[in-house]
């Protein structure tokens, strides 16, 4: 590092989507750990107790989104500024765009992924700081937060193995990187346990969604069973 | 603003291309303003001088940088945040790339627009401040600033006037808004001196390049007149 090197941007007061009349969801989790699963599962369920539903996903939840999702996934040489610099761009279009109208009409919004995943890949690569990459992505977002994170906890030779597509730049790294990742992921939710749930992503299906339910019921804002 | 929204990122220190061997000049100022013939006319005058030059610009000074050019130049429903990132993005990938390797192999690099402009273009929208702007960018570049910045000042109906191709989304803004990006542009000049050059971009190419040659002369680095 020289001198010159700028310091990590001012932590950001802690929000959330507070007075927005919905409720934001994000999975979380590694490679082969269901979240897309876990995501369609709470859309049926949500959509027949009457709630307004969004499904969404990290990156490329928008038109602009898929453009930088090619970029980074697909991009061979990108230094770790860029790449989160890639990833809190697609945020931040993501939320302003559609998380934030969808949260403010009073849907639930479900995605696959959100930052901690960007704290987490990135941080597991140890070239910065996860304050550094909180607080790129909390001031792209001006502080939303979900009101529920599930982390959906699993070994990341379990996760490999369910894997049924050909892998991209990400999946492709060592299995070390994959458990320095899911490391992190679990100390996320150990500093914040009141926005995590942690569940173990080796159970069915079934019994996953249901502890999503029982920890999401409380959340969930009034106009559900019209 | 909602409590939510977190502050603007803590102003780092100013970094310059400090002990990098090469020297880092910027050609800023409206459309139509000359920057491109500016930079050409540089590249001349220090190949003959036995230099090893690099001209580059932004957006677009990679191939990344292209596929966000495209986006950022085209983009219908840019929220400042995004529009922000995107810049901030493009210039990362130009900064460690291209600019740093050329700077630390003794080159100098000549930039079309550099973070000055994303200042100057977005303060004057209003919608985020300087300061966010500014840090976000030298986050993004690792604190580096050029070691000259000329500010080719012009007004901008005589920019307007000049061009010869179809306005994009930037040059399409009103009349005011360019007016608003002249007045954004001299202020950072006035708060800057020992880094700007103002040039009445009004003179002629020659003139204008002639006082961009004085001015620059002694930044030079060693290893000239092979």
């Amino acid at each position: 590092m020289s001198p010159e090197v700028p310091a990590a941007p001012r932590a950001p007061a802690t929000g959330t989507s507070g007075e927005l009349a919905g409720c934001f969801v994000s999975l979380e989790g590694g490679d082969g750990a269901g979240k897309t699963t876990q995501r369609d599962l709470l859309g049926t369920w949500l959509s027949a107790a009457g709630h307004d539903v969004v499904l969404t996903r990290e990156p490329g939840g928008t038109d602009l989104g898929r453009v930088l999702r090619d970029a980074v996934l697909h991009g061979d040489d990108l230094d770790p500024r860029t790449e989160a610099l890639l990833y809190a761009t697609d945020r931040a279009h993501h939320v302003h765009h559609l998380v934030r109208p969808a949260l403010a009409g009073g849907a639930v919004v479900v995605t696959d992924r959100y930052l901690d995943s960007s704290i987490a890949y990135q941080g597991a690569a140890r070239e910065l700081g996860d304050g550094e990459i909180r607080d790129l992505n909390l001031w792209a977002t001006e502080g939303l937060l979900p009101d529920l994170t599930v982390l959906l906890d699993l070994d990341p030779a379990t996760g490999a193995a369910r894997r049924s597509h050909a892998p991209d730049r990400l999946e492709r790294e060592s299995i070390e990187f994959h458990i320095h990742v899911r490391e992190h992921f679990l100390a996320l939710a150990r500093a914040e346990p009141e926005r995590f749930l942690v569940v173990d992503a080796a159970a069915s299906p079934e019994e996953v969604h249901a502890a999503v339910r029982d920890r999401l019921l409380p959340l969930l804002p009034a106009g559900g069973s019209r």
